[in-house]
């Protein structure tokens, strides 16, 4: 079986395009990703999960209809389903997703800012 | 609805005993987990489910039959269900734990290192 550690680090070097999850590992029907952003996402809720933000380098600001959460390197936070969210980060930020297989990062909003599936970092 | 993230160092500068993970967010049906281990687990395995381990300090050695998988901070790496390990830290690691709700430490061994639900630092 695979023995090899997943390094956070490593695998966001890998990333260019912000707002663009990859896959980096697998638990059951949950999957890994890591991410890159920068400047303000788009307002969209998941229906039917949970969704986590893991704060590696930077600050990011996730934009409630209720008020904001600034999740600083080393802090999380879980937007529980159907919650109305919008993610912003004034400078780059990387960061960790955890939400079951075949989450679309734009939610229920689509646009430009919808993101293909991508697990090519899992390799 | 509650708006504060989770400091995972704060929430690690809060727990004392090795082996004895701690509930501090839920994603859907799934818990993350804070634990400060030192020395060396319990050989066992998860029947039902994949676990994952990411660890924030120290070096974390997770022993599998087939060899051992080395964690640095920023590192996780994901158990899959069924396989038999053994997590041994020669100095304390702090980590993270992933893993269904009702996931039991010791999995199918059992023993004194079993620990008990703990979600007091939700609070």
């Amino acid at each position: 079986m695979e023995r090899t550690p997943v390094d956070l680090a490593a695998k966001l070097s890998r990333v260019s395009q912000h707002w663009s999850p990859k896959v980096v590992a697998r638990l059951n029907d949950y999957e890994i990703k890591v991410v890159k952003v920068q400047g303000e996402f788009v307002w969209h809720s998941h229906d039917d999960t949970d969704e986590l933000f893991l704060v590696v380098d930077g600050e990011l600001t996730i934009q409630l209809r209720d008020g904001d959460v600034v999740l600083r390197p080393g802090q999380l936070f879980v937007v529980p389903r159907g919650v109305e969210h919008c993610p912003r980060a004034d400078g780059e930020v990387h960061a960790v997703l955890m939400e079951p297989t075949g989450v679309v990062n734009t939610g229920d909003a689509g646009g430009p800012l919808n993101a293909d599936y991508d697990d090519t970092l899992t390799r």
